[in-house]
């Protein structure tokens, strides 16, 4: 498990007080862009390897009030390895009560052509490594 | 079922050269508070009401590129009404292409508790116009 | 002069109640993309032509009150051509009172240099039909 | 002067594969809520004291390439200290080059009148402390 503490900006609210809905996605995507930089796969060395990993799935629940200013702790496994996609689950707490909780999956594609194409091996085995398909 | 054209924005874009999927929402979105608006009960007389609807569920299916520019046609339907919520179902068409699909849940609340309450019985009235279950 | 009505949306606003400072951009952009779509030179054109066009300088004044679903008329005038560079004006009006006014300014550049270029003859004219320098 | 790392996400880029100019002044507004937490005035107080602070002028230079997972040292002064507002002057850094250069002012309101008031006595204080005039 990836855990990562984040804050809700000014930004990401809307008039109802409440954090925008489609705020948390940044925070889910820095995480995902996150863990490549770190297993030393950013995705610009993806992008340059002629390789694209756009999302083909995402959902979230909201479960809690999310405001500006609170500072979350978000909790992030890879809940399915396929062949050229995989799912990122993100749990999102405020203090100790689960307030969102979402996935996304993106899919491996080859640039030049648009077809999706296996995972690459070393990120394959990084992906194994958070592999937890019971905290959906 | 309503519909609608939209016309994807540059600003919706990233450097994958295709939309940004959290911009997606935002058409979501739009499709959501014209229903309101077009009912005689636009979203700001609901929040006077001393109403909310906050989104509990929400997420999306990405079935083809989206790109600056595209001019989309949007088919959106009411899939469950509930006591207190209902979903609202979108499909993104690019010329005769399927090119994304999701929902969005979207439950009433008491503003000042904070708690779900009934959907006023006009407005349920309303979606039920536009149910649609099948189409999913 | 080019005008055209806008609606502020609800993903616009912030927990002020008001539209976020930064949202207003995405109508001068509209605007501003409108204008080559208009006269037959869209951004995908200018992009395939080898050329770019990025924002050098951006501001704008708040001068009343911007809330969701605030129908707005925006007026848009070219207020200065350069050899390489050309600032767009902006005025937002909420019924007749002047609630925002701004400008941007983009420069065109070669894609493969990143270097600034002359603005191609046919676009120049085109500009220069809308050219306002009094509007500031 | 104040000093904050910040970097470039994905989702601040467009199809130019850029930064999207308006995504810049999200880390404005990071740094100036910064400032109001660390002063022991964090914008939900200012809130609840029944005031409110909206930016009322906005500006950004966009001098170099800013890219998607640049990181970026900001540095902030306050420029100005009116009665009722103050200017936050902010310039960006990617090693040694200055990439962008902005600033924004923002008016201190009564927020049941809507009308400007004067700077809490002890803000303009610690704004005082930051006061650097020659770093526009």
């Amino acid at each position: 498990m990836i855990t990562k503490k984040v804050r809700i900006q000014f930004v990401d609210t809307d008039l109802s007080q409440r954090i925008h809905y489609s705020s948390i996605f940044r925070y889910f995507e820095a995480m995902d862009h996150d863990f490549f930089r770190r297993i030393g796969y950013p995705y610009k060395k993806i992008f340059q390897l002629g390789l694209d990993m756009p999302r083909v799935h995402v959902e979230c629940n909201y479960l809690g009030n999310i405001e500006y200013d609170d500072e979350l702790e978000v909790q992030a496994s890879i809940i399915k390895i396929g062949n050229s996609s995989y799912t990122f689950s993100f749990h999102f707490y405020k203090e100790d009560q689960l307030v969102a909780k979402g996935c996304l999956t993106n899919v491996f594609i080859d640039r030049s052509t648009g077809k999706s194409v296996q995972i690459p091996e070393f990120i394959k085995t990084e992906l194994a490594k958070h592999l937890n398909p019971v905290s959906v």
